[in-house]
């Protein structure tokens, strides 16, 4: 690293030739806004860079290279594992990939998008919009392009889309020492041997900083239509979720679940809400969407979504409590304010996992089974995306009755991921990506062909460790 | 590699005591028929092994890397770039996987299977049709699991569900070294990190050997309808695409083109077939098809086909010269039947091309246009699947007017690759994988970061060099 005032002066007057003033920000009251993270982090960083072009991407990265400078990438930073946030020494230039936002370039008969890697989620979708396509990934914040290449994103609608995996065709890549790696091409189909982009993906931006890609469009819906839907159990969802896709298809795409817990936290708090079953409370509250580019004159999507539900209430009636229609934008209130909902109930430790779909109920129930008897101070306030498997085990205590919240965080999370692991093949990161705040969980849980791995790459790519602040290879073995 | 007879006897008898008498094929009778692929390529074996289980696939691997024998992996060997095939030295042990077959576990809830490596597509297809669900990759051959895995098979049905890629959520793989890695936990949504799946995906097994995986299931389709459509130019089968996407969605399952040589040439060989448009014989010829799993009675596939189209017809009455709707069956013989009745016309050089979707029509042509100008003895018969950006360039010639075929076809295929490659940004090899048969271009067309970056993860895997006849980290840096 850089050891003397001197040499750092040095680096960021180069950066500043490179970039222009605006290009470098080094003063504390400019830098503010990239040090702390949407919800989560918090560090200080060197200085931000904002280079426009993906040849200023690489020309920063090879300066840097030269200099020895650790380089931390950023998106928006809405992450929520503290990946694209600096770290505390002060020693990383954040590269902000915010300015590099000028091309969106569609291709309608191809479907699919040239995108640089600043333009956010809605910049694009609004892009798209009049070309009757959008990019399908649904999130709860407005991310970079990049940054959700990145972590590969994945979102209430991955049962039907599939992750932001399943939508690159093509990528530019700024490597450490300052290569730039360009596979533009919107190839749909192509077998050439390994494919180099899937080393970036979800990656955080440690084997190499995107630039550009070439992404995957899907039509928009032209219909959509939405129920509530409440069940006697987990299992109940499961046997509906399994009856839907048979019966509808693609069209299903999102299949959402609340447990009691997190249903009514939600009704105390969320603005503007009532509940959709009256005085019912179920054991699982189940939100389902069904969408089609097809109008309506071609099929009537609600009628579809009622008779397939039908079929299943007449088969199983016990597993059914009550359907309740709702226009998408009523139902989708109700689900979209948990999380915040959440938040007026106490502390809450949340936990963001992933089990096999079918075993997605037993395994709830195992845990809230285990908390209620080994923590008592703590509600499991459980949803997510049961169609994908995924779910949110947001646990919430009394920040009056818990004396030692960091030791009883460190406890709930390697009990709850350790046992997700080990009894369900699950995963401790569904969808947020690794970073600093799970850094520990992903080596006591990857195994030790995937850590050399990921040694034997980031040797490749990055021998001198400077970019990002994960350690995808492990910890134990840096330098 | 061996250099004694001693030694290969030591070897063999190793294999024999760990596998049992049917489980080692040595005899020259025997061997046959693992050294010729389907339609191409041939080589000769050491011996043959055929381990029933994940653990003697490893102990084969572990047995072979003691004793510096190179394997071969092999599926059904059907694959069409001879990268299942043993090379002609007679010192590569075929591993076949072919008894590594009696597992078909399926989880109807979770839309998952479990599958060993040399259970064959249309095993597992009848085995889960009882379930309501299949695997939606679609081919002319019958291959085992393990080797579509090995090669990321693509198809006629890409357009809707994607390549095997996709599909698999777990696998186990046999590492050069005897270990066995296995992740088979069907979690649709995981975001841990690199994902180390994706680095034998497509790599023909030379970085290990697929023994199991955990595969992504579709559901079946209730309702499938087709046509013919004849269009006046490849610009407009282009748009017709479009315009099905944005209007039926993913019902569109398919969207084959047949250019009018290879349309003419199926109807003068095909058995039982007459042309759907009558004595018109257009400059393209589309098979579309749509499928989906909603019965009739919640949408009338055919109806909605059919209004599309009309749609379409009004709007641009200039592009489209007949729309011919057909059963399934009937439309789909005479697509079956291209590449057989082609093989009536003289020799055929298949070339399996894609490029950008959207310059599909333009490429075709300017190929066409090339060849017409510089190699007058060749006719191009292309067909494919334009809805992928995928085409078979199948080119024509008599062979009593060709004196070296050999030199013609280098010359053809460095021709075409070469610029599908510069001008289009296309890809040799749209869906058959990388093999002996094509890795002289594959060297030439690839770029020099993943070149070097397949050398990092051969030393990583293989540091030997023993698995596969493939040299995805090049020829000229081995040993």
């Amino acid at each position: 690293m850089l050891t003397t005032p001197q040499a750092i002066d040095g680096v960021l007057e180069d950066l500043r030739a490179l970039l222009g003033e605006n290009g470098l920000l080094h003063e504390e009251a400019d830098r503010a806004r990239y040090e702390a993270g949407w919800r989560y982090g918090r560090g200080r960083a060197l200085a931000v860079a904002r280079p426009k072009t993906p040849s200023s991407v690489a020309a920063v990265l090879e300066l840097c290279h030269r200099a020895g400078v650790r380089v931390q990438p950023m998106g928006a930073n809405t992450g929520l594992v503290g990946a694209s946030n600096p770290d505390a020494s002060g020693e990383q230039l954040v590269l902000s990939l915010e300015r590099l936002s000028s091309t969106i370039d569609v291709d309608p008969i191809g479907r699919t998008v040239l995108v640089d890697a600043g333009v956010t989620l809605s910049q694009l979708n609004q892009a798209l919009e009049p070309h009757g396509l959008f990019f399908p990934i649904d999130l709860g914040a407005d991310p970079q392009i990049g940054g959700m290449i990145a972590t590969n994103t994945g979102g209430t609608r991955l049962l039907r889309y599939g992750a932001v995996r399943e939508h690159v065709l093509g990528l530019e890549v700024a490597l450490a020492d300052g290569r730039l790696w360009t596979d533009l091409s919107p190839l749909r189909k192509d077998n050439r041997g390994l494919d180099l982009k899937q080393l970036f993906l979800g990656t955080s931006g440690t084997l190499g900083i995107v630039t550009r890609a070439v992404l995957s469009l899907a039509p928009l819906p032209k219909q959509t239509t939405t129920a509530w839907v409440a069940l006697q159990s987990g299992e109940g969802a499961l046997e509906l979720l399994a009856h839907l896709e048979r019966g509808v298809g693609e069209t299903l795409s999102a299949f959402e679940v609340l447990s009691r817990n997190a249903f009514e936290a939600t009704l105390r708090h969320g603005a503007g809400l009532t509940n959709p079953f009256g005085e019912l409370s179920p054991e699982v509250a189940a939100l389902i969407e069904l969408s089609t580019p097809m109008g309506p004159q071609q099929m009537d999507l609600e009628s579809v979504m009622l008779t397939s539900l039908e079929v299943f209430m007449t088969e199983r009636e016990d597993l059914v409590l009550d359907v309740v229609p709702l226009k998408p934008q009523a139902a989708w209130h109700l689900r979209h304010q948990v999380s915040e909902s959440l938040r007026h109930e106490g502390h809450v430790l949340a936990l963001d996992v992933s089990v096999p779909r079918s075993q997605i109920a037993r395994f709830t129930r195992d845990v809230r089974e285990d908390l209620a008897r080994h923590f008592p101070q703590v509600r499991m306030c459980d949803f997510g995306h049961w169609g994908d498997g995924g779910t949110h085990l947001n646990l919430v205590w009394d920040p009056a009755e818990v004396d030692q919240p960091r030791a009883l965080t460190e406890e709930l999370q390697t009990r709850i991921y350790g046992s997700s692991f080990r009894d369900y093949g699950g995963s401790f990161s569904a969808e947020h990506g690794v970073g600093p705040h799970n850094q520990d969980h992903y080596e006591t849980l990857s195994s030790e062909l995937l850590l050399s791995t990921c040694r034997a790459l980031k040797e490749h790519f990055d021998p001198a460790r400077r970019l990002g602040n994960v350690r995808l290879e492990g910890s134990s073995t840096a330098g």
